[in-house]
């Protein structure tokens, strides 16, 4: 297996995020890479750079206003005087289908859903390649491969069509799961962050050729709130092709493991021709956001068990796992499980 | 004409508010109320002191959800472990009927439009006599008065049924038309605060017996941003009945009394039975906020062309205006000129 990477990803380093009213230092930090080249490189997965993608393969996912936005917005926000170094949202629509404003203020709380994804001078260019790293893994697989790892970061399941959030510009696990339906008719979405991947659910949440589901930390108390609930099942033609499993706090890897097979019965029933795995490694015991307790040895588990079940060419994004010794560790577990169960 | 206000509105002291991703002074400060009672005292208005009206005309208004939410929410907010010293929003829904969140932090984010509403411990109080203070002035007219001036602080135009925002909790102006309906079919509300009145707009957008207009800075860069476009006209069988007046920054007095001339002309073609005003002051040339142009003497005029225009029973209820010297003098500058057109 490959291991999709681009030097620049590094270059996008927010300072803080806004939690409780309190500004805190932002753990979506650069050092996330090393140690996830680290169980990369421990696997002897072969390292490959991604091509230019150009803008082609995000804006099949992405608006044109946010994309306008996310690569435009810094420069007008630096014109403000007075105004901080990261852009961070203060007034949000409470629907969207008015007059689109044109403030960088404004604009910034329409594209920006929480005050976790501050846009720097670096964001856009790190976020680009992040996506370009995830479109080229789907290449890999258009390609004849079987599988491929992307490691994306930052990350972008939180991102919608139009809005960032929870770390994430550009919907990397979204785009790539576009650029296979170039080729194959039907792509299932399996999301095991810790976190529910409400923007990747919201993409595809009127559409029955890409199946969604997610294993999450309750989202009743737990980010990101107002998604991931077991009730949100899809709309109109995609209603019956999105699931969402809120996890209880603390689960360990039984449970959870009991939980992903029903996730696998029902992805196995979706028949997918590709997979994307949306791999987050917070759902961790020991990742600082503390949320679920698989431990990691869980983690190969959940590689295994994936490969397994799901016998398409599959393409992993990596989504969030937040600064702890064994992230790596983490990594290297779910990528030898995965090949163990015959990938 | 008498001016009602309780002491209670002055304990409301919020700190700060977010603005360009910078914490400032929060310009909605109980000395503005110091101000507001040297103009009303000027004028000999008599002063009289809200009744307890208890929750019920303000749960007409304000759902059951935000009301529980702005009483309860400050010793919640509290026991989480180094959050700030008063609620502020960091997440906020893209819709609204999902899943009702149970954390606070969550809530803060839907009942929360913006930065510029934190709560505090003394902010249900004052946000309660204010409403009560509008309340008191329309049972003033339902008792028989020809008008009353009601000196609401915190104001209340930015207030939807269940968000706060914009220095606003309870919406004192629409409190007081649904109290108004009581005894008159049709009730209308001329905004000519500063910013569009956003929830008051929302509040009554699909309805046909209170008729919305309002005068503001155009919101296209200017707060609140995602309303008070002129192409927004209420919905269902509230269509037709919203009318904005964007204007350009910096309006003198000649240009917004030529607008407020077509405002009253749509208000005269509703024939209300009753009228509410929502008075900011804030349209003042020397207001902190420096949206528009309006002189001392303008308040005169706009307050004179709205009583020979509006004949009906009219009550005033105090939006913004902020700290300057003239505040107060604006004030009796209005309601002189209210007088002279013949309330």
């Amino acid at each position: 297996m490959k291991c999709v990477f681009s030097a620049p990803q590094h270059k996008h380093y927010p300072e803080s995020f806004l939690v409780n009213g309190v500004r805190e230092k932002n753990p979506e930090m650069p050092g996330r890479i090393d140690k996830l080249l680290e169980g990369a490189d421990d696997l002897g997965l072969e390292m490959v750079t991604p091509k230019d993608y150009g803008l082609g393969p995000i804006a099949r996912i992405h608006t044109p206003e946010y994309l306008d936005f996310l690569q435009n917005a810094y420069k007008r926000w630096q014109r403000i005087p007075g105004a901080a170094a990261e852009i961070t949202p203060n007034i949000h629509p409470t629907n969207r289908d008015g007059a689109y404003p044109a403030s960088v203020v404004a604009q910034a709380g329409y594209h920006m859903a929480d005050a976790s994804a501050p846009i720097t001078g670096d964001t856009w260019e790190s976020a680009l390649h992040s996506a370009w790293s995830a479109i080229h893994a789907s290449e890999l697989l258009l390609a004849g491969e079987k599988s491929a790892y992307a490691l994306c970061r930052p990350p972008g399941h939180h991102a919608g069509a139009d809005l960032a959030g929870g770390f994430c510009y550009l919907n990397n696990t979204a785009i790539a799961a576009q650029n296979l339906r170039r080729k194959y008719s039907s792509v299932a979405i399996l999301d095991v962050d810790l976190h529910h991947g409400n923007g990747t659910q919201d993409i595809f949440y009127r559409r029955n050729d890409v199946l969604t589901v997610s294993l999450h930390a309750d989202p009743i108390r737990f980010y990101p709130f107002f998604w991931g609930h077991a009730s949100e099942r899809g709309e109109g033609p995609g209603l019956g092709y999105n699931l969402n499993f809120p996890l209880p706090r603390g689960t360990r890897d039984d449970d959870y493991l009991a939980a992903l097979d029903k996730a696998l019965d029902r992805l196995a029933a979706f028949a997918p021709e590709a997979v994307v795995i949306a791999l987050g490694l917070d759902a961790f015991e020991s990742d600082p956001f503390a949320g679920l307790g698989v431990s990691t040895e869980g983690f190969g588990k959940i590689g295994r068990a994936i490969a397994e079940r799901l016998p398409g060419p599959t393409v992993i994004i990596q989504e969030g796992g937040y600064l702890c010794d064994e992230l790596g560790l983490n990594l290297a577990s779910f990528l030898n499980g995965f090949r163990e169960g015959g990938k």
